[in-house]
């Protein structure tokens, strides 16, 4: 009832790989705090990381999930970790001004011989605090704690075709969510309104295949608000004579396949008209730049070489690697596509690439996830491109 | 268009009380990197915090909220903050493994003169990083820098008339959304298709008041998983033979009202039963002790007194104090019920009870979440007690 969504050989291939990049780094443990990397390491998956939760992975023997004591069987019932390597603590350290969990976990630690050597730690994750850090500082006074930078999150970046099945069937859900998005979206129609059938169509999902919460809620910024790119959704209705941007996601099994799509209801203006255009000149010449080899900012030029034509210019990345995600981010913090990342693309990377031409006042959004293949790309949505006008 | 939810007096007495605890602490700034908070101090609300953000409240002069350059304007148009408080990291900075937006924020607060003496910071917070807090030690050379601790938390503890009213509404869609999902619940519908239904009730809202995203999305354990508080949910059915604990949220303008309640699908177990007449009784009890002066432990004395009598025991607190909230969690992390918080309860307090009794295999839960009153307590959602068998 509880099984992991793969295989044990798929779960040990990835800690192969990741112990491969430790012994690279010369890394004796990983303190492993971002729930999309523990997700990807042993599957678990459950609403726990509000409290402390790390995974250790010793660069040899068995990694070590610490969380709370009430959530320590289920992640025995939900993973191939076995009772021994979960390890929980105890609940009076829950929220306390006193004592902090990894207080109790870095003690822990010491026990199990896992507080030595050079001890990388995930720094710029979210649920992984300060103040825990600190606690595992004075905790493990014997190591040398250094940065992990990203490195499961580097190991994910190129997807096992298993994941791409997943996305897949992301990116299916993701286009009856659009799909269903621009149907729904009237004058008069509340925002609301609009976002609940977004959610409702999100988890129901494909009917062999439910949904999962996405790692970003629904983003709908209307009227003056498309200017602007996180804005989410209030009980207003939308107006005639106003764009709508959504940037919606849709996750099966964590795994993500987002899209961004831009309505108007009424005659659109001519400034919006011929920015869609050019943006989906962009999209087309930037999909086609992908393929292996090529290197990351080589995508972004093409899109960049298609908009300058225009006049046009845009300082944001036009992308960034996906997959496994929780809130805040669906992104993996890896790959951007961008002047200066140089990162050769293979096959099996994911990407969402947004294009967000943020006015002041107004705005246009197309976007597309994609696998790199041994050709060029597959998109994992299939919704058409270009100003919905109705 | 924009408005923040409340009047500018509403941000004014939220901002003298803060600056009175920094006074105590002896803080001469305040960095606050919990989105919750920055919206309690500014009504901001948009999903920028997956790249660094942070509001820095000195204690005389204007606030300065530091986010990212697409997220300024933003910031701007739905807040009170003019332009010239809203600085913006360049987007050159965004997920970078040389250079981290604190860099730049750290460098521009020694610029505004907002990076000496005793800065308190909040270290125990979701979205500020060790990476983040690394930074600004580096780039604040002169500055003592000490925990914040939960300053502006325990700032919020207390509500205002105008939040209680928030609460309330969402506690009417708290009652939908309940309701709903014992309803839509039978054997053989999907869970997946479950919490469509809850996600939609949620945030299509009331008539007059749209729903939002909620801090926790929804968590329904069914079968054995329902020895487990934090599972969210399957695309598997549910059963005849089965309970399913529900622990739902409602969010009005980022006020939240959660609820818990337990359903079976067929003749339940004599266990499931009587525990299920015992938490209700508990939970009479406990509310019953709640009013103004009482200890937050005193209330759990009220709950335990009647359980022990039956024989049982929970380890984990029985509730927490509750209000806006962004993921990971709609508790505010101040006041526990539970042995050894002496808070002393006064009116405005608002807290989640949650009487969750998770056995080996099998558990319970019933919650309400509340307001103190001048006499006792007030209900936010009108659900009934006990266990629904259908």
């Amino acid at each position: 009832m509880f099984e992991p969504n793969f295989d044990a050989s798929e779960y040990d291939a990835r800690l192969a790989k990741t112990r491969t990049a430790m012994a690279e780094s010369g890394f004796d443990v990983l303190v492993v705090g971002d729930p999309a990397n523990i997700n990807y390491l042993t599957g678990y998956n459950a609403w726990s990381f509000y409290t402390p939760q790390v995974l250790i992975i010793p660069a040899a023997g068995d990694l070590v999930f610490y969380t709370r004591e009430v959530d320590a069987s289920g992640a025995v019932m939900t993973t191939r970790l076995s009772e021994s390597q979960v390890r929980a603590f105890p609940e009076r350290y829950v929220h306390q001004p006193d004592c902090h969990p990894m207080d109790w976990i870095a003690a822990d630690m010491m026990e199990k011989d896992l507080g030595r050597g050079t001890v990388a730690v995930e720094m710029d994750t979210a649920y992984y605090t300060v103040r825990a850090h600190k606690s595992l500082e004075n905790g493990l006074p014997g190591a040398t704690i250094v940065s992990a930078q990203e490195l499961v999150n580097w190991v994910r970046s190129v997807k096992s075709d298993l994941e791409i099945a997943k996305m897949r069937t992301a990116g299916k859900i993701m286009t009856n969510v659009m799909t269903t998005a621009l149907d729904f979206i009237e004058p008069g129609v509340r925002q609301c309104d609009a976002v609940a059938e977004i959610y409702a169509t999100a988890v129901r999902g494909l009917p062999d295949a439910g949904g999962d919460f996405t790692a970003i809620v629904p983003m709908i910024p209307t009227g003056p608000g498309t200017g602007i790119p996180h804005l989410t959704w209030s009980d207003k209705p939308f107006k005639q004579g106003e764009a709508t941007v959504l940037e919606l996601g849709a996750c099966y099994e964590r795994y993500h396949s987002p899209l961004a799509r831009t309505i108007f209801l009424g005659q659109p203006p001519e400034r919006l008209v011929s920015t869609a255009d050019i943006v989906s000149e962009g999209m087309e010449a930037a999909l086609a730049a992908v393929r292996p080899g090529v290197l990351a900012e080589d995508v972004e030029r093409a899109w960049r070489d298609v908009i300058s034509r225009y006049g046009l210019t845009k300082a944001t990345r036009i992308g960034y690697s996906i997959g496994v995600g929780y809130p805040p981010d669906w992104g993996e913090r890896t790959i951007s596509l961008r002047p200066g990342d140089k990162t050769a693309l293979v096959p099996n990377m994911t990407f969402h690439m947004i294009l967000g031409m943020w006015m002041d006042g107004w705005g246009y959004e197309l976007s597309e996830s994609f696998v790199v293949t041994e050709t060029g790309h597959e998109r994992f949505a299939s919704v058409p491109w270009g100003l919905t006008v109705k």
